[in-house]
């Protein structure tokens, strides 16, 4: 099991927004849609042993499990569309969680609800940081979650919930979440016990 | 210096598309868009050391230049919109290469001419393949091109022009082109020598 937690600063908690300005009104949504796309997407499938938590301002989950997941696609435009109808489900029934779509929740919560759950389910947590230990170079849990931002930094108050993880860097240069992401998969991918499905979406 | 070279099979020639819908009537332009991200955008920077070849139906090449590139963002509907213009640009002029935007260039041509191009720079040109050897473990060029294909195979005549060049893999699955180039990157981000812009667009 593989898990990603994302951290999306600006994301809108309502569906208002354009799915034609998601870098605008969206608050970077763009981001956040690459970091689903390379958290499950293969070339020709889904990875079905990954989950993927997006964390909203700090008051909204969108868990995206990789074993329910249907109609995601590849490209931004259709996950923001996927993420509208969370948010839309979400405003209508506030409260309790709901599943929106096919392998897609949502429900109340924050960063620390998130770390709870994959903690709760055995995976060894990882924040990824430029100042981490070189991730080629460490020993690795197979079953791994990464903590990682959108395009802002960690706000102080995440800092505090994140200080006593280990910290892995990926490499010499500052990268975009989704990129981050493409590159924990392949260390693990690497280190072998892979099991995607060959199909899915 | 680095280069990627993209083959988009689907991609239109002319810029009759919507980019409300990039991977139906735009043939897969989603995926080109990702890959000008990949490999080009830092968490706050442009990597000016990089030049992209998108070949389209082996007709047009539009070739992005770092060192001259403005007005990128990292989503993807704001890059499909750069290449609707330079498509644009193409056909109102064809034939004669046109800079549609600063550091986007258009003129017609195939996986030959940007080959060939690349070589005449003095890159190392390699083959992104499913069969090939694992980077990790060998010698790389620091002025280095890797070429790739889109959702689609590389096609026979297409295999024939490469069939020469080192093949050089990136893991044991099969991965989106954007997420390739977000790998080759690392490789050699990791190995040194890199001098990124330090902001840019």
């Amino acid at each position: 099991m593989r898990a990603f937690i994302v951290l999306g600063h600006k994301v809108p908690l309502t569906p208002n927004f354009s799915l034609n300005d998601l870098p605008g009104s969206a608050g970077r949504l763009d981001i956040l849609c690459r970091c689903v796309t390379a958290a499950f997407c293969l070339s020709h499938g889904i990875r079905r042993d990954v989950t993927v938590y997006l964390v909203l301002q700090n008051q909204i989950v969108l868990r995206f499990e990789g074993t329910r997941l249907k109609h995601l696609n590849p490209d931004e435009r259709s996950t923001a569309a996927l993420i509208q109808k969370a948010l839309k489900a979400f405003t209508e029934r506030a409260g309790a969680e709901i599943e929106s779509t096919p392998g897609i929740f949502v429900a109340a919560g924050g960063l620390s609800e998130a770390l709870k759950r994959v903690t709760d389910e055995g995976l060894t947590v990882y924040w990824l940081h430029e100042r981490g230990s070189p991730i080629r170079k460490v020993q690795l849990s197979a079953d791994a979650a990464f903590v990682l931002s959108d395009h802002l930094e960690f706000l102080p108050e995440e800092e505090a919930i994140l200080e006593k993880l280990p910290r892995l860097s990926l490499g010499p240069l500052s990268l975009h979440a989704d990129h981050c992401i493409v590159l924990a998969h392949n260390e693990l991918d690497l280190r072998g016990g892979v099991a995607p499905a060959p199909q899915g979406v």
